[in-house]
Protein backbone atom coordinates (compact mmCIF):
# COMPACT_ATOMS: atom_id res chain seq x y z
CA UNK A 1 0.00 0.00 0.00
CA UNK A 2 1.51 3.43 -0.90
CA UNK A 3 0.42 6.01 1.29
CA UNK A 4 0.76 9.44 -0.20
CA UNK A 5 -0.74 12.67 1.43
CA UNK A 6 -0.07 16.60 0.32
CA UNK A 7 2.31 16.93 3.12
CA UNK A 8 4.67 14.29 2.23
CA UNK A 9 4.24 15.55 -1.84
CA UNK A 10 5.29 19.06 -0.71
CA UNK A 11 8.38 17.51 1.18
CA UNK A 12 9.51 15.76 -1.47
CA UNK A 13 9.65 18.61 -3.88
CA UNK A 14 11.64 20.62 -1.18
CA UNK A 15 15.26 20.05 -2.64
CA UNK A 16 16.56 22.94 -1.33
CA UNK A 17 19.76 22.63 0.12
CA UNK A 18 19.97 24.40 3.49
CA UNK A 19 23.21 24.68 6.04
CA UNK A 20 24.51 26.15 9.04
CA UNK A 21 28.21 26.80 8.95
CA UNK A 22 29.87 27.84 12.52
CA UNK A 23 32.93 28.95 12.21
CA UNK A 24 35.82 30.07 14.76
CA UNK A 25 38.02 32.43 13.36
CA UNK A 26 41.48 33.44 14.47
CA UNK A 27 40.97 36.63 16.34
CA UNK A 28 44.35 37.92 14.44
CA UNK A 29 42.58 38.28 11.17
CA UNK A 30 38.94 39.07 12.93
CA UNK A 31 37.92 42.12 10.41
CA UNK A 32 40.39 40.93 6.75
CA UNK A 33 37.99 37.47 7.78
CA UNK A 34 34.64 39.35 8.01
CA UNK A 35 35.66 42.17 5.03
CA UNK A 36 36.39 38.55 2.69
CA UNK A 37 33.30 36.64 3.84
CA UNK A 38 30.60 39.97 3.37
CA UNK A 39 32.42 40.36 -0.56
CA UNK A 40 32.21 36.49 -1.03
CA UNK A 41 28.37 36.09 0.26
CA UNK A 42 27.39 39.32 -2.17
CA UNK A 43 29.29 37.96 -5.10
CA UNK A 44 27.84 34.22 -4.79
CA UNK A 45 23.93 35.69 -4.44
CA UNK A 46 24.08 37.90 -7.04
CA UNK A 47 26.27 36.02 -9.52
CA UNK A 48 24.65 32.20 -8.43
CA UNK A 49 21.48 30.91 -9.73
CA UNK A 50 21.46 28.12 -7.39
CA UNK A 51 22.28 30.30 -4.28
CA UNK A 52 19.44 31.48 -2.48
CA UNK A 53 21.01 33.13 0.82
CA UNK A 54 23.94 33.55 2.57
CA UNK A 55 23.60 35.46 6.04
CA UNK A 56 26.40 35.66 7.95
CA UNK A 57 26.89 37.41 11.53
CA UNK A 58 29.10 37.18 14.39
CA UNK A 59 28.63 36.96 18.58
CA UNK A 60 27.99 39.53 19.79
CA UNK A 61 29.69 38.58 23.29
CA UNK A 62 32.44 35.97 21.44
CA UNK A 63 33.49 37.89 18.14
CA UNK A 64 35.32 35.35 16.56
CA UNK A 65 32.35 32.99 16.53
CA UNK A 66 30.84 33.59 12.94
CA UNK A 67 27.90 31.58 12.12
CA UNK A 68 26.95 31.48 8.16
CA UNK A 69 23.08 30.65 7.30
CA UNK A 70 22.90 29.08 3.58
CA UNK A 71 20.35 28.22 1.40
CA UNK A 72 21.26 26.67 -2.11
CA UNK A 73 18.60 25.90 -4.55
CA UNK A 74 19.55 21.88 -4.34
CA UNK A 75 22.77 19.72 -3.70
CA UNK A 76 23.56 19.92 -7.65
CA UNK A 77 23.57 23.85 -6.84
CA UNK A 78 26.06 23.84 -4.21
CA UNK A 79 28.20 21.66 -6.19
CA UNK A 80 28.57 23.94 -8.34
CA UNK A 81 29.07 26.93 -6.52
CA UNK A 82 31.97 24.76 -4.68
CA UNK A 83 33.71 25.34 -8.12
CA UNK A 84 33.41 28.81 -8.64
CA UNK A 85 36.26 31.37 -8.88
CA UNK A 86 34.72 33.51 -5.90
CA UNK A 87 34.47 30.79 -4.02
CA UNK A 88 37.57 29.47 -4.45
CA UNK A 89 39.03 32.56 -4.43
CA UNK A 90 37.65 33.27 -0.82
CA UNK A 91 38.22 29.55 0.67
CA UNK A 92 42.18 29.86 -0.23
CA UNK A 93 42.37 33.20 0.46
CA UNK A 94 41.04 32.76 4.29
CA UNK A 95 42.49 29.30 5.20
CA UNK A 96 44.69 30.63 7.43
CA UNK A 97 42.02 32.75 9.00
CA UNK A 98 40.01 29.87 10.64
CA UNK A 99 40.29 27.80 13.50
CA UNK A 100 37.53 25.30 13.22
CA UNK A 101 34.73 24.88 11.07
CA UNK A 102 31.75 22.94 11.79
CA UNK A 103 28.86 22.50 8.62
CA UNK A 104 25.95 21.44 10.01
CA UNK A 105 22.72 20.02 7.80
CA UNK A 106 19.56 21.23 8.06
CA UNK A 107 15.72 21.23 7.37
CA UNK A 108 13.91 24.46 7.24
CA UNK A 109 10.55 24.02 9.47
CA UNK A 110 9.89 27.90 8.10
CA UNK A 111 11.71 30.53 5.87
CA UNK A 112 9.72 33.85 6.54
CA UNK A 113 11.07 36.78 5.21
CA UNK A 114 9.94 40.49 4.24
CA UNK A 115 10.83 41.96 0.91
CA UNK A 116 11.98 44.38 2.75
CA UNK A 117 14.66 42.53 4.41
CA UNK A 118 16.65 42.46 0.93
CA UNK A 119 15.90 45.98 -0.45
CA UNK A 120 19.47 47.94 -0.36
CA UNK B 1 40.74 63.87 17.78
CA UNK B 2 37.35 62.01 16.23
CA UNK B 3 38.11 59.00 13.91
CA UNK B 4 34.79 58.65 11.53
CA UNK B 5 34.65 57.54 8.31
CA UNK B 6 32.06 55.72 6.24
CA UNK B 7 32.47 52.40 7.66
CA UNK B 8 31.54 53.46 11.16
CA UNK B 9 28.55 55.58 9.63
CA UNK B 10 26.71 52.94 8.37
CA UNK B 11 27.55 50.83 11.33
CA UNK B 12 25.80 52.79 13.51
CA UNK B 13 22.71 52.64 11.26
CA UNK B 14 22.13 49.64 11.19
CA UNK B 15 20.14 49.60 14.60
CA UNK B 16 18.58 45.74 13.32
CA UNK B 17 18.31 42.85 16.24
CA UNK B 18 19.51 39.95 14.65
CA UNK B 19 19.57 37.08 17.06
CA UNK B 20 19.98 33.16 16.65
CA UNK B 21 17.61 30.78 18.92
CA UNK B 22 19.09 27.46 19.72
CA UNK B 23 16.13 25.04 20.97
CA UNK B 24 15.97 21.67 22.46
CA UNK B 25 12.40 20.67 21.85
CA UNK B 26 11.07 17.16 23.82
CA UNK B 27 10.92 14.50 21.16
CA UNK B 28 7.64 13.52 22.40
CA UNK B 29 6.30 16.89 20.83
CA UNK B 30 8.87 17.37 18.13
CA UNK B 31 5.54 17.58 15.34
CA UNK B 32 3.36 19.47 17.62
CA UNK B 33 6.28 21.96 18.19
CA UNK B 34 7.42 22.54 14.59
CA UNK B 35 3.95 23.30 13.50
CA UNK B 36 3.33 25.54 16.06
CA UNK B 37 6.87 27.45 15.35
CA UNK B 38 5.84 27.55 11.43
CA UNK B 39 2.58 29.03 12.27
CA UNK B 40 4.42 31.49 14.53
CA UNK B 41 6.65 32.77 12.20
CA UNK B 42 4.46 33.25 9.46
CA UNK B 43 2.08 35.20 11.60
CA UNK B 44 4.60 37.25 12.68
CA UNK B 45 6.48 38.12 9.37
CA UNK B 46 3.10 38.77 7.94
CA UNK B 47 1.66 41.21 10.31
CA UNK B 48 4.21 42.98 12.44
CA UNK B 49 5.96 45.41 10.05
CA UNK B 50 9.19 45.19 12.80
CA UNK B 51 9.78 41.26 12.04
CA UNK B 52 11.83 41.16 8.87
CA UNK B 53 12.80 37.16 8.85
CA UNK B 54 12.46 34.33 10.70
CA UNK B 55 13.85 31.62 9.24
CA UNK B 56 13.82 28.24 11.42
CA UNK B 57 15.56 24.48 10.77
CA UNK B 58 15.98 21.89 12.33
CA UNK B 59 19.65 19.77 12.72
CA UNK B 60 18.97 16.72 10.29
CA UNK B 61 21.11 14.60 12.42
CA UNK B 62 19.72 15.51 15.47
CA UNK B 63 16.23 16.51 14.94
CA UNK B 64 14.97 17.81 18.03
CA UNK B 65 18.02 20.78 17.74
CA UNK B 66 15.96 23.85 16.19
CA UNK B 67 17.56 26.68 15.38
CA UNK B 68 16.04 29.95 14.51
CA UNK B 69 17.38 32.91 12.78
CA UNK B 70 15.94 35.99 13.94
CA UNK B 71 16.17 39.93 12.24
CA UNK B 72 14.04 42.63 13.64
CA UNK B 73 14.38 46.19 12.75
CA UNK B 74 15.01 47.31 15.77
CA UNK B 75 15.20 46.44 19.59
CA UNK B 76 11.55 48.34 19.79
CA UNK B 77 10.65 46.28 17.29
CA UNK B 78 11.64 42.57 19.07
CA UNK B 79 9.87 44.44 22.32
CA UNK B 80 6.57 45.30 20.52
CA UNK B 81 7.02 41.64 19.20
CA UNK B 82 6.83 39.79 22.67
CA UNK B 83 3.46 41.24 23.71
CA UNK B 84 1.75 40.19 20.24
CA UNK B 85 -1.29 37.76 20.73
CA UNK B 86 0.76 35.33 18.13
CA UNK B 87 4.29 35.46 20.22
CA UNK B 88 2.21 34.56 23.91
CA UNK B 89 -0.29 32.32 21.73
CA UNK B 90 3.26 30.36 20.76
CA UNK B 91 5.14 31.36 23.90
CA UNK B 92 2.51 29.91 26.21
CA UNK B 93 1.86 27.42 24.01
CA UNK B 94 4.86 25.46 23.44
CA UNK B 95 6.57 26.02 27.09
CA UNK B 96 5.72 22.79 27.51
CA UNK B 97 7.71 21.55 24.49
CA UNK B 98 11.18 23.36 25.12
CA UNK B 99 13.57 21.72 26.81
CA UNK B 100 16.09 23.88 26.73
CA UNK B 101 16.76 27.86 25.07
CA UNK B 102 19.66 29.73 24.56
CA UNK B 103 19.40 32.71 22.89
CA UNK B 104 23.00 34.65 21.17
CA UNK B 105 22.90 38.11 20.37
CA UNK B 106 24.70 38.63 16.94
CA UNK B 107 25.84 41.55 14.41
CA UNK B 108 25.38 41.06 11.03
CA UNK B 109 28.41 40.82 8.34
CA UNK B 110 26.14 39.77 5.28
CA UNK B 111 22.79 39.42 4.90
CA UNK B 112 22.62 38.28 0.47
CA UNK B 113 19.19 37.11 0.13
CA UNK B 114 17.56 36.53 -3.66
CA UNK B 115 14.22 37.66 -4.05
CA UNK B 116 13.52 34.19 -5.13
CA UNK B 117 13.85 32.54 -1.59
CA UNK B 118 10.82 34.42 -0.70
CA UNK B 119 8.53 34.29 -3.85
CA UNK B 120 5.64 31.24 -2.57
Amino acid sequence: MIIFNHTNAAAQQDVRKVRIANIQVDSAYLDEYKAALAEHAKVAVRVEPGVLALQAVYDKAHPNKVTVFEVYASEEAYQFHLKTPHFLKYKNGTLKMIKSLELVEVNPIAIEIKPELIKK
